[in-house]
């Protein structure tokens, strides 16, 4: 273990750290989870975590900014293999980021899981802006490339953008509930829960984005859901 | 001192405390107000005032949320008297609400003084969050009953609401930097400035309202901020 250890990089031992944190994240609630046992589990010395973080709450932090850099660095890879009108790429870019977020569902629920727990919420809207902050950009080229084409009759760029995020900021809580549903055995209503909010969005993000009615932005079929839906 | 003292009930001394936390929110950083001088201020005695709040912070989020509700009577008030269709007591009540803030002005803008501060982003996206949560059984109504009287085409009432309040949520900020842009000698550019402000957020209320284009709902004009802007 201390061969190991000495061999990692600083970048390296601050890796490690956050992988472990999120795999903490999917099993453990956050606060049964110590800087003791994410030095253990990732290998690490006490000197090395705190030369990266200064407590657990900032692992915390950084492991949210590393799934919106992922997050975001799937979406901008979505968009770049787009094709078609700016609906089209825009139902491209919603489906490839909520294909990401179902294959690391476990991860997002347990920082929801977190985020909902007494005394986190104010942590948790700041870093919920700053994840926001960082999906701006493409966002915003999506907008403007429609509104280029003709295709979206927007207000305004930035405050559509501002919006758009704000109508899907609550899907995974949304999501987690219908997941419970089928979880007690009630499969279609938790189906139905889904696809309600699913078709909800759509129409807001249609609305927001003023689409052409022939050529919609599309969300994601309940179909792709499926799995995250009956996962046990 | 001390008879005035000893008279005061617990909700007196709670209400002076606020008060004079209020008035000084207008007046001096946040960072320069303590205890101490909230004490001296309100003739109140460490205990009295350690009975209703554990710290400045504390007593900031109080006059923040009695802001709210001040503002939300008198939101309630203007739409209990105003008259005619949906579209019309949605314009009164954005009249009402507006004159209210503008009566206030000096207090928002203190509580945006403090909001911006380093470090304070946290507890004001939180306090933010609890006024809203304030504001909205009103909202709600008034979105419900143009929906009813047919003006409305909302895709849902509780996301137009939420989208709503967060269309909104910025515009102290620009007020505030028109202002500024009158007392810099650029009075046209201040007025423009918050002009322009105030046609962005009517045209995304209307959308988001799907508002009848026939009788859509008016943000105030402004010659209702001429006082504002021109304040010393």
């Amino acid at each position: 273990m201390n061969t190991k250890r000495s061999r990692m990089s600083a970048e390296d031992r601050r890796t490690a750290i956050l992988d472990v944190a999120t795999d903490l994240l999917s099993t453990h609630p956050w606060e049964e989870v110590t800087v003791a046992l994410l030095l253990d589990a990732a290998g690490i010395s006490k000197g090395g975590f705190y030369h990266h973080f200064t407590s657990k709450d900032d692992v915390l932090a950084a492991v949210l900014l590393r799934l919106t850099e992922a997050s975001n660095s799937a979406g901008q890879a979505v968009y770049e293999r787009s094709e078609g009108g700016a609906a089209a790429r825009f139902t491209a870019y919603l489906g490839g980021t909520t294909r990401w977020e179902l294959e690391h569902a476990d991860k997002i629920m347990g920082v929801i899981r977190i985020a909902m727990m007494a005394g986190n919420e104010a942590i948790f809207l700041k870093l919920e802006q700053e994840a926001r902050r960082r999906a701006t950009p493409l966002m915003r080229t999506l907008v403007e490339e429609g509104v280029r084409e003709g295709i979206f009759d927007v207000i305004d760029v930035d405050m559509t953008v501002d919006l758009l995020q704000h109508a899907w900021r609550m899907r995974w809580v949304v999501f987690a509930q219908a997941r419970q549903r089928c979880a007690t055995g009630d499969l279609a209503g938790g189906e139905a829960m889904l696809g309600e909010r699913l078709r909800l969005e759509e129409r807001m993000t249609n609305r927001l984005l003023g689409c052409d009615a022939a050529t919609p932005v599309l969300m994601p079929a309940v179909g792709e859901f499926l799995g995250f839906l009956q996962a046990p």
